[in-house]
């Protein structure tokens, strides 16, 4: 989210929500938001958005330039593809490693289940495989261009150090795509 | 994906992938959709399309009505967080306890973990009981007519059966609910 509206050059007043004080299972926020997942956007009407592509979307809608959702049907189409695949099959597998093998995720993630969390590995490995070769030819994942899809690949990987899963240096592709996202200035945003 | 075509009145043809027999494990599929996932839309060009929610991103842009994705900028987005909502609070805690639980999907999920299956038990019931909230003051989950986010929480809660999660039936809102989606004629198609 953060990421997002550092590239759409947009600005949002934020309210922090302290997942470490619990203060997203508050009963004035869990009110309006029952799933208690942040961030969630709040309109001048009061009206709550929550799920971060959904408030990317909305964003996108209102500030169309620079896009990031796709110029073409097909193009959105592909960003879609991609970040669906990147959320399931990338994110998914690490961030289940992570809350089911991480003693800071304990209280979050209760029960967590061991076994689970090694079963992600492979599945992360082998998205991460994919994801190498599908950048064989292209420098972002959708195409020639950055678009949303690349920001949740950053994401996820940036979340394989916590989660302990190593990124095989020799996915030369995968590694040379994350190095280019992390270093965009949006990242240090 | 066959719900969604229904809805809106929209036929491709169709190439049956056998995922019994491994069908969509076959080099010349798995070459050109490396997640070997299904439904996949082929193009006249060859492009193949996959992640059933691009696809149907895809078709509602080339067929805009009926509407399923919202017909403004804040009823999109209202679509998408619900979406989301349905899919990652309802449908993947179902799914996990069915693929982590069923015999015949030991295969498919390599190694089945039954801890994470019961696990998402409570997770799949959580979810339906805010979604029953949800359903009290509305006939559709984002609002007051049908879209594809409803598409999504029908599957889910068909999931439910071989997940062997009994749907609370003092839940009223989301059994009613539940009810007028399955008996909607594209339920059937």
């Amino acid at each position: 989210m953060r990421i997002f509206l550092a590239e759409k050059g947009v600005s949002i007043p934020r309210i922090e929500v302290d997942l470490g004080k619990l203060e997203h299972k508050r009963p004035e926020f869990s009110a309006r938001n029952p799933f208690e997942t942040i961030p969630a956007l709040e309109l001048d009407d009061g009206t709550m958005i929550d799920e971060s592509i959904a408030i990317c979307r909305y964003i996108e809608e209102l500030y169309p330039e620079p896009n990031l959702f796709g110029a073409t049907t097909l193009e959105r189409a592909l960003v879609e593809m991609w970040q669906r695949r990147l959320e399931w099959r990338l994110f998914l597998p690490i961030a289940q490693a992570f809350r089911h093998s991480h003693p800071r995720m304990a209280e979050m993630e209760n029960p967590q289940v061991p076994g689970w969390g090694a079963a992600n590995r492979p599945k992360a490995l082998r998205g991460m495989g994919i994801v190498d070769e599908a950048l064989r030819d292209r420098r972002f994942i959708a195409g020639d261009r950055f678009t949303v899809a690349d920001i949740t690949g950053l994401v996820a990987l940036d979340f394989a150090k916590p989660a302990r899963i190593a990124i095989p240096p020799e996915l030369a592709h995968l590694n040379r795509w994350h190095e280019t996202l992390a270093t965009r200035p949006s990242a240090a945003a």
